[in-house]
């Protein structure tokens, strides 16, 4: 019994998603299917493949993700499905898979172009429908990622031109890489690199022209209403404001510049 | 393993749609459970019904269909379970299966009146728990549907009044019959009465007083931010701007008429 | 084939729900996961707990509630398991289980501080994922509640310090619990309450400043536009308005008073 996850910029309201949940259905009856969101911002490929990389390292290794945020549907860009050490991946090549090929390991990765393993009527704007969610249930039913198409080389996929946060002479630099629903604003400094800048409580945080002292250990460390940094269950340092919107209060965006510096 | 798919206007917040869930695995603990929408606008049954027309063509001919759109809900309108060659259908008689019913054979319908397959308490407002979730439970435990009620004929169902699309002396007229998450607004017009019209890129497409030369094959051969006529994925006209909203931008609603004409 | 469901606060678009899912699937791969929903009111705990109520009632009785409504994360509030006689939940100690611990029988009550059934690493944000997702799959699997953790007296859980309603004189005094998708306002006033004042045509119900005669059977019996009292679906008054949104057209909030009198 297969897993399969999606991932898509579709929305829940118009059906698109049950549209392909029919796809894989009919291919593979059995197959077990998870959603991760499907409330990606319309055609957001990086905030797409930030909530791919959050969830996909929490399900077992053999299941098969479907992402679809797609703006290039319809032009020459490749589907592709990737076989990794730490799961199977189906969509376009447009950067959505940047973490996982990222991860330990050599990915394989093929091209989606055998029509045995498509609807027999292939589209030009719903490729989720037409070549995904088949290429998903087939991988389910057990065809092998090599027989869709030819290899494609990995260094050749696409991946997200990431700026990687850095550290040196005890100052961290980095990025706001995400604001997630409750307008908590992720960055991509990892918990590590503020640890190597000394003790948390005398770190010194800057964001969009917003300078915090110290790194909480949780949300209810924060006074309501004060924006505070901590490190988010992702392992991030991230700033939120306990019961409260800090992306909205403090005016963050995605791409904003984030400054770590050691108060020792 | 029978599957049974969900379609209303319930919204996900309030429960409502994990309730009917738990009714159906009370009695069908093996069913198999996919939502198509609940994001459909409140007791917009002619949205739902575009909705479901979308996707129950893509799951397996034995799938039953629960749609619960219901604004007569507590009045006398019926509730009906439908067996037609494409699927299931279990709902209020209001409307919402005008798309199945037009399909090829006949369809059986009997009314939804047997207490033994209800909750023994039915409120007067959710029938969607009380009847329907229950009906197609049964369904999905073997229930023949004739067991639920008397035979209806099925002309006198009730069908949305929807006016055909129609070709004459080179011109095609039709509406715009539902307008997406993307703000994608799809016509009633299909690619092959567009075909009729001559080559796509003659074609003249007018709609809310805006006029577009070209029926494109994909959003990828659109200006960004300028409209543009294309083939959508369930092959009918409709009006998208890439990477924008169209229906907001160009001021487009249910109901405008669209017309197009050979540019030959 | 253990059953499931979720209930959190997390919204359905950055995929924390996903990975607790991805959680849970890696524990108990047989597990059935249902969503009751995800857009609690950011850290409602009394909504959470209504939904919940609403929900649990409609499962079979050894079904697994998860519910994660969770200001206090990372404080000292605790993780509990519940075992009662109409379900298993598993959440934080802060009042989400007000309802199934006043139902009949006495529940048994655990406190989740057993390592071997969380994750590995155990952040100070994101208990669902970390504590309360591992915790109902091992359930799941068939690991008994005490060994979670030593037992807790009943007594002593987090209640919600709800106002029972009240009835004296031929007046019934509540108050509103709960605002739906629909703006329908619901009331704790049970049914048989109103029933007890006489005629439910003759029943004025007063809220927000605004007096309304008789307790009708359903919506379809409203003017549409108007304000008007019925029983809900779940056998409580409320207040509605056919086709449209009583909460926002009378202003409508929860915890208004709301006074029955039979008219007598």
């Amino acid at each position: 019994m297969s897993l399969i996850t999606l991932l898509t910029d579709f929305g829940a309201g118009d059906g698109y998603v049950g549209v392909m949940k029919g796809v894989i259905l009919r291919i593979a009856p059995d197959a077990r299917i998870v959603d991760i969101s499907h409330e990606v911002g319309p055609q957001d490929i990086a905030a797409g493949a930030f909530i791919l990389q959050r969830a996909y390292r929490y399900f077992p290794p053999d299941t098969i993700h479907v992402a679809v945020v797609d703006p290039g549907v319809g032009s020459a860009r490749r589907g592709i499905a990737l076989d990794t050490a730490h799961g199977r991946f189906v969509g376009p090549d447009n950067g959505l898979f940047t973490y996982p090929l990222a991860g330990a390991g050599t990915p394989a990765a093929y091209e989606l172009v055998e029509p045995a393993y498509r609807l027999p009527a292939v589209s030009r704007t719903f490729h989720g429908r037409d070549i995904f969610a088949p290429a998903a249930a087939h991988l389910a039913r057990g065809v092998l990622p090599a027989a869709f198409g030819p290899p494609i080389p990995p260094e050749s996929l696409v991946r997200l031109p990431y700026p990687t946060p850095q550290i040196a002479g005890g100052v961290a630099h980095g990025h706001i890489l995400y604001i997630d629903h409750f307008g908590n604003a992720i960055s991509d400094i990892p918990e590590a690199m503020v640890a190597a800048l000394g003790p948390a409580e005398r770190v010194e945080v800057e964001c969009a022209g917003r300078r915090l002292t110290g790194v909480a250990p949780t949300y209810a460390g924060g006074a309501v209403g004060e924006p505070l940094a901590l490190i988010s269950s992702d392992g991030l340092m991230e700033i939120a404001i306990r019961n409260g919107n800090a992306a909205r209060q403090v005016g963050l965006r995605v791409g904003d510049a984030v400054v770590c510096r050691g108060g020792g």
